[in-house]
C-alpha cells in the first residue's frame, strides 16, 4: 500500500540519515528503494529493486555524499515492477537537478500526461510523478518553487511530495491531506517522512505534521511555509489507521497501536462472541485482537505463527498445497486451538479468498467455532488516492451481503466495526477523513475513466506503489 | 543457534518439497542454504549463502532432479561465513556420492581431525560433519550403513544427521538425543525435519520422532531401523522449548507455543511483580509474556514493535544512535507506555548487554518502572552440543549475581524462572532433558581443550551452525 | 572511434541477425552494445555495458522479438562511460515508440540543446542523439516521416542514423556523407550497416550506400527513399581508410586493405628507406607494410606481436614497468629483429606517447634502426564529426615539426604519406572526402566554442562514441 | 590446448606479477585463471571463470597478499568448465597449506585414483593434479620435499608443476620434459612460467629451462635444485612450435616465430605450388606463410581477416549461415582474393571439418584455385601429455591418405611439411622431441585403456586444460 518518503536538509550525513529513515519505513515498500543526495553542486542518485538493507552499504552511501537527500520506498504492484518505476524520479531540466519521492495517486494523471506528450515532452517512465516533473519542467515561472506551485495547482488527487534540488529540499502536501506527512528536527537540520516511526529510528524530535496544502521550503540553512492553494475538504486516509501504518508511528496526531486497540475494544461490543480464546490475524490484527481481548476479558492467545522470512514467490509442488498462498506466511498453532471456539480478528477483507484460506486452515486446525471480526466496515469502494485496493469488481463486499461474505469465507459468524463505531475513534476529528473505501464518498472527485477500469484508461501501473492487505 | 535439516525420500518432487521444508525451518538458519538430490543414478548439488526464498527458484530447483533430497539452513555464525562451510557437505568418495546435513556439533571433533589428517585425509571446509564423511571414506567396511556406524560409534557430542547416497536416505540421532529430528509421511515418501512446521507446510502427517541412538535407512521403497550405539544419558535440549524451536512446532513429543506460556505462567507464580502492563520482546518473548499476563490476570500489551525487514549489517551515523544494534530491530510504543509500570518478559540474558539497551529504551519511552522477567534459569554455562552460547566468560550469569545483573541491565527488579520450575513445565520427561547452559551438569564428557577457549583448541567455525538469542 | 550502426527491416528472426551484424562491427565500439526491435505493436529494448558476444545470449534474444531491429555498438570514451549513454536510444512520446542509433557528432548540439531544455524538455542522456529525439517529439509536423526531416534539418555535423517505430525502419545519413552507411538484402529484407563486414557475416547481398542526404524509409514492405535536404559540400571521412573500418569491409565504395596496401605502396616510394626488414604495428599497421615491404622489395617480418586477450584496464607493479601502457598489447620478437635495420609502419601518430613507446621497445629488442614510416599525413587538427581525435593542444603535430616529432619519438628518421599521396589513392572521388584532421578545412563549420575547449562548452560526453588510435 | 602456469618467489609484490604473467600466457588457456599466494604464513586464493583482464581487478590483488604466489590459466575444454577444476589447486593437509598448478596430463592417473579412494581419500575435482596432491597427503615421508619427490616418482605422464607452501615455491617437470617451463630472475626474485612471453612482459630476466627431471626448491631466500627421477627418453612436444606456444617466446632454446617461418620456408621447398599470392589462415598460419612466401619469392597477403572479439558461443539463426563456425572468426577479402591463385597456409588439420569451410570461404570469396599447404605432417595420434587432440577416431589423418583428406577438405592441392623436413628445422636436438601426434611412438607408454576411449576409463575431465587447434 503506498509509499514511504523521506528527506532531510543540513545533515552532514544525509544520506546515511536517509538510509535509516527508509529502514524504518520498510513496511510501506519492498519493491525498490532509492536516495537522491546533493553536496549544494550536483545531485547522487542511487536506486535499486529490492529491500532498503540489501541496497545500500557503505561503498553506495559513499556514493551519496552531501547534505541533503531525499528517499523513496516502492510498494510491489503486479506488473510494472521495473528499475525505471523506482523513485526518487531524477532529472535535469534548464533549472538544474530535480529530485521527487512521491506518495499518493493523481486522479487526473491521464489528461496531463496527454497534454504533455502532445507538448512534445518526452516520459521514462509510466508514473504519474513524473507528470509534476513535466509541469515543473515547462513551467515558464522564474523561481523552482513559482514552479511547483504552478504545477501542483493543476494536479488533482493525492500527494505527499518531497522535491530536492541542488540547494533545496521542499515538502508538499495535497490540500486534502490524503497521505501522511510528518516533520522533524535532528540536530540543526530538518527532516520529513511518512511516519514517525521513521524518525524515532534516528532520534530526530517529532515537530509536527506537514499540513494539508502547505508548501514547505527548506533553503539557505532555513525553513519557509506557503499555502497557495485554495480550500478542500480534509481527507486523511483512515485505513492508514486500520492497516497500513506501523503500530509504534504517531499518524494524524494519534499513536497507531492505541487506535487500533481502540477499534478492538469498540468491535468487542458492538459484534461480542461467545467464544474460548481470541485470535488475531499476525502481524496486522495484533492490536485490535489485544483491544477486543481486553474488552471482552477473554484470553488472547497467538493460534497462528507467521513466518517473517517470506520472499517475493514461492513455488508449489504439481499436486498442489492446500491454502498455499496463506500457509506460506502463516501456520496454525494446533495445540492452542484445538477443540476451541475462536475469534479471529483481521483488520479487513479484500477479495476475501484469503480470508476463507485462513478460516479453513483454523478450522482443520481443530477449532471447533471461528467467529471472524474485522476491525473495520466492508470494504466497498477502491482507493484511487494511492491505497493499492483492487477494482470494485473484485471487492467481495461490493457485491455480497455481511452473510453471503460469511459464507463464502465460511466463518460460523462474520462481524464488521461499524463506520460509526471507527470514526467515534478518531473522536472529533472524523471529518476530517477520507472513509471512501467503506461509504464511496471521495473527497476529490474521480474522473469517469478511473472508476471504469474496463475503459482501459486507468493503468495499475501509474499507481505510485501501493496494494491491498 | 544451531541449524535445519530437511530429507526426503520417494517423492517425485523431492527438491521442491524440500525446498519448502527449509523455508519452513528458516528460522533455524539463516547463513546459506543448499540441497542435494539425487536421481537413483547421480547426485546434485547447490549450496548458496542467503535466505532460502532466494536462492531457490524454478531454474534453480530444475537442476535439482530426483526423488531423494537433503536439505540444510546453516545458521551465522561470526567469522567462518563462507560457502565452503555451507551443507550439505557433499563428496565423491570410493563407495560414490555422499551428501551430509548434519545439525549439532561434536565434542571430539578436533582429535579426530589430526588423526585424519595424519592419516593423508584432505579436508575442503572447517566443519566438523566432515569429520563424519573421512571416517566414512576411510573405513574398510564393506556397505555404506556398516561403515556409517563404525564412524558414528567413534564421534562424541550432538548430532542429529542426514545421509543422502545415489539410491538411500540415512536419518541418524546421537544416542543422548541432544538437537531434535522428526519423521513424516507425505503420499507414501519419508520425511525427515528437525521442526514438525516443516511437515505442516508440506502438508506431510507427523510420525514420531528418531529416537536417540537411532538409525533409520530409507532405501529400495521401505524403512529400516537400528540402533547400534550403547545407551546414554538422554540430554534433550531444554533450550529449543525456551528460545530456539519455531512455537508452532512440536519438539520432544509438546507443542512449543503451550510449553512457553506455561513457563510464564510458573514464572508469574515464582516471580510476580506490582505493575500495569505485560510487554514481551518480540517476537521469543510472546508466548511466556501472554501466560504471563493470564496467570497475573494482568493486561498483556505490544509495547515494543519489531522491524522484520531485518539485515545481516547496519550502519550507523558518526554521531551514533542509542541503543543502535536494538533500536535497528525494535521501537518501543511511548503511548502505551508512557506512565506504565512494566514487566518486561524476555526467554533468556546472554551477555546482558541487550537487555540493558531494551530496558533504558523502555524507560526513555516513559516506563515509570521496568521489572524484567526471565522464562528460564541465569545462563551460566556455554553450550558444546550445538547452541553458539558465547564462552563462559562472556556470560553474564557466569560471573555475576541476579542482583549485580539486575544493576547490569537497569531494571528496577529482575527475576527468572528456577531450573525447578522450568523442570515442572516438562513434568516426568524432566531427567531426559540437558540443561547444561543453567546448570554445568554435561551429558557427554566435554574435553579440557574445549572448556578452555583461550587455549585455541576450540575454533568457533567448527561449530556447525549456532548462535546465541 | 566512432561507433556501429545496424538495422533489420522484415527479418523473423531481426534480433539474431542485428547481434551478429554488431558482433562483425565489434571494432567500431566495445564499450556497450544494445538491441531494439519491434513487433509491430511495441518495442523491445536491451542495452549493456561490455561487448556483443558477453552480452546477448539466447535468452536476451529471446526478449527482443519481432521483424524490425536496430543495434548500436558504443565506443569507450573516458568519462562518460555510463549505460544510460548507452544505445539505441528508446523513448515513449506521442506518435509512440522510437528507437535511435547513431553514428557521428553534430557541431550544433550545445545551441539545441539550450533551446530545448528552456522550452521545457527534460533530457536523460549526454548523447547529442537524444537532441534529435526531442526536436522529432516537439515537431508539430503530422507524420514520423515529416518529423524527422524537420529535425534533421535542424541539426549540423555528422549523422548517419537509424529510427526504429512499431513500423518502420528509417536510415538517414547527412548531406556531406561524413560517417559511412550501407545497404544490402537478406532474403526479402532491407539491412543497413556502418560497414560492409557485418553484411559478409550474415550473408546478406550488398546493395549500395546510403548515399549523403538520403533518408530511406522500410515500411508496409517496401522502401521510399528521399533527398529532402539542400546540398552541402562532400565530406567522406578519409580516416576511415587510414585506420577506422576493417579491413574486408567496402567502404564508399573501395575496399579498405586494398587501399590500405596502396597506401603503404605510395609511402613506400615517398619515403623509402635502407632497412633489412618492414615491421607493422599491428593490427592496424599490417596492410600498409604488406604494401610498402611489396613496393620496396624487403622483407616484410612480425616483429611485434599483439596480446588480444586486452580489457580495459591494467594494473601496473608499484615498481613500474618500462612501456607498461604499450607492453600490454605489443611484445617484440627479439630474435626478428635483433641487429636489423627496421622500418616501422603504423596508421598515424596521434599525441606521440606511444609510438615513442614503441620506438623504445623496437630499439630495447636489439634493432639497430628504427626508420618510423606513417601511413597518412600529420593529424594537426580534431575531429568534431565523430572521431575521438584528442583537443588540437594535445596533437603532437599540431605544434611540432616533422623533424621535433622525430626527435621526440626516437625514431632514426620519420616519414609521412603526403597529403597528396593520400588523396592520389582514392583517385578522382579526392574531392568528396573531408581529411580536415590533416588540413584543418572542415567542411561543416566548427562553431568557436567547440573549436576552444577550455571554454568548457565542448563536453567530451556529447561525443557518440569514438576514440583516436 | 594445455594450461599456462607462473610462479614467484621473494618479490612483494608477488600477486600483480603472477597476475601479469598469467595474462601474458592467456593464450594458453581462457577457461579460467587463479593465484594463491603465501604471506610465509598462510594461504590466499582466488580461482574464477573467465579471462585473466576480468578476473583479477584492484580489489581482488588486495586480498591477495605476500611475496610467493602460483598462478594458473585453464584452456576450455567441452564438458567440464566448472569453477572447481579451476586451478591453482588449494588444501589444508597435516603438514599445512598446499597450493599447484599443473600443466600437462598424467598417463596413470585412472589407477593412482582409484588407490587413493580404496584407502579412504575424497576428492574434490575430476583433475588428475588432485591424485599428486593426495600422494603428498597420504605419504608418511617428513618433509614437503621428500613427499613430492615420492609422489612425482609414482605418477607417469607429463608434469610441469609448481607447488606453493607457505614458505617455499617448488618448481618440477617430468624426466621427459614434455611440457615446457622456464626460470627467470626479477629484482632478486625467482621467476617460473611456461614460456619467456610471460617474462618479457614482466621484464624478468630469462635464465634457463627449468631442466627435464628436475625439482628447483626456492626457500630460505635461495635456490637448490635436485633431479631424483631415473633418467626418461627426452619428449619436448613438438606441437608447441608447431601451434600452442605464442611467436614472441623461446621455447626450447628457440624462438617460436623464427621456427615456424623456419618451417614455412621448408614447405615451399617441398611443397610449392603455381600461383599467385600467398595468404595465411590468421593467426596461426601468419609466421610460416610469411616464410613460405620469402622461399617462394610470391605476395604474402592478409586475405582473412580475424574477428578477435571471439566469445564463448555464438547463436545461429535458424535458417542457418553456411560456414558459421569459421565465420564467426574469419571473413575473407574478396577484392583481394578475387581471381587469384592462392595458397593457404594453416598449421595442422585436425578434423578437417575447419579446413573445409576455409577452403569454400575462400573460393566462393573469388579465389580461382586454392592450394592448402600445412606446416606440419599429418596428424595422425592423439596426444596423451597434454595437448587436447580428438580421439584417434575423429582425426581425420589417422583414416584418410592426403589425396581423401584433401578431397574432403575441396582444395586443389594439399601439401604437409615431412617430418624428416619438421625435424631438420629443430636440428641436432630432434631426436629429444615427441612428435607422437604425427607418428604414434610414445616416448612414455600409454595404457590400453586410454588408447581405446570407448572403453570410458579416459575421461576427458581429467585433462588438464587442452585443445585441438
Amino acid at each position: 500500500m503506498d509509499c514511504g518518503i523521506f528527506g532531510i536538509y543540513g545533515h552532514p550525513e544525509a544520506s546515511k540519515i536517509t538510509y535509516l529513515g527508509l529502514y524504518g519505513l520498510q513496511h510501506r515498500g519492498q519493491e525498490s528503494s532509492g536516495i537522491v543526495t546533493s553536496d549544494g553542486k550536483r545531485l547522487y542518485s542511487h536506486r535499486q529493486m529490492g529491500l532498503v538493507a540489501d541496497i545500500f552499504n557503505e561503498d553506495v552511501l559513499k556514493k551519496l555524499p552531501g547534505h541533503i537527500a531525499v528517499g523513496h520506498n516502492r510498494y510491489s504492484t503486479t506488473g510494472t515492477s521495473e528499475l525505471k518505476n523506482a523513485q526518487p524520479f531524477v532529472v535535469e531540466y534548464s533549472k538544474g537537478g530535480l529530485a521527487v519521492s512521491h506518495n499518493g495517486n493523481l486522479v487526473n494523471a491521464h489528461i496531463l500526461r496527454e497534454e504533455l506528450e502532445t507538448s512534445g515532452s518526452i516520459f521514462q517512465s509510466s508514473m504519474d510523478s513524473e507528470i509534476i516533473v513535466h509541469l515543473i519542467a515547462t513551467s515558464r515561472a522564474p523561481t523552482v518553487l513559482e514552479r511547483i506551485i504552478v504545477s501542483l495547482q493543476r494536479v488533482r488527487g493525492a500527494y505527499s511530495i518531497l522535491f530536492l534540488t541542488e540547494n533545496s529540499l521542499i515538502a508538499a502536501r495535497d490540500p486534502s491531506g490524503f497521505r501522511p506527512l510528518v516533520m522533524g528536527t535532528l540536530r540543526g537540520s530538518y527532516v520529513f517522512a511518512s511516519e514517525t516511526c521513521a524518525l524515532d529510528l534516528i532520534e530526530a524530535h517529532y515537530e509536527r505534521e506537514v499540513e494539508p496544502g502547505e508548501i514547505i521550503v527548506a533553503a539557505e540553512g532555513k525553513l519557509n511555509s506557503v499555502k497557495p492553494f485554495k480550500e478542500e475538504r480534509r481527507g486523511h486516509c483512515i485505513f492508514e489507521y486500520v492497516y497500513f501504518a506501523r503500530p509504534d508511528s504517531v499518524v494524524y496526531g494519534r499513536n497507531v497501536n492505541e487506535v487500533r486497540k481502540q477499534l478492538g475494544r469498540v468491535l468487542a461490543r458492538e459484534q461480542p462472541a461467545p467464544v474460548d480464546i481470541i485470535i488475531p490475524v499476525p502481524d496486522s490484527g495484533v492490536p485490535a485482537a489485544i483491544g477486543y481481548a481486553g474488552e471482552a476479558g477473554l484470553p488472547f492467545e497467538m493460534g497462528l505463527i507467521r513466518n517473517h522470512y517470506v520472499g517475493r514467490t514461492f513455488i508449489e509442488p504439481e499436486e498442489g498445497i492446500r491454502h498455499f498462498g496463506v500457509k506460506i506466511k502463516l501456520n496454525p498453532v494446533r495445540e492452542t486451538l484445538e477443540g476451541k471456539r475462536v475469534v479471529l480478528i483481521d483488520d479487513s477483507i479484500v477479495r476475501g479468498t484469503t480470508s476463507r484460506k485462513i478460516v479453513k486452515m483454523v478450522r482443520d486446525a481443530g477449532a471447533k467455532e471461528v467467529h471472524m471480526r474485522i476491525s473495520s466496515p466492508p470494504t466497498t469502494h477502491s482507493c484511487f488516492y494511492g491505497i493499492d485496493t483492487p477494482t470494485r469488481e473484485e471487492l467481495i463486499a461490493s457485491s455480497h451481503t455481511i452473510e453471503e461474505t460469511r459464507q463464502f469465507i465460511g466463518a460460523d459468524t462474520l462481524g464488521h466495526l461499524s463506520l460509526k463505531g471507527l470514526l467515534s475513534v478518531v473522536g472529533e476529528a472524523a471529518p476530517h477523513f477520507c472513509a471512501a473505501c467503506f461509504t464511496g464518498e471521495y473527497p476529490v472527485e474521480i474522473p469517469l475513466e478511473l472508476r471504469s477500469p474496463q475503459l482501459g484508461l486507468f493503468d495499475s501501473s501509474q499507481n505510485n506503489g501501493s496494494s491491498s492487505p
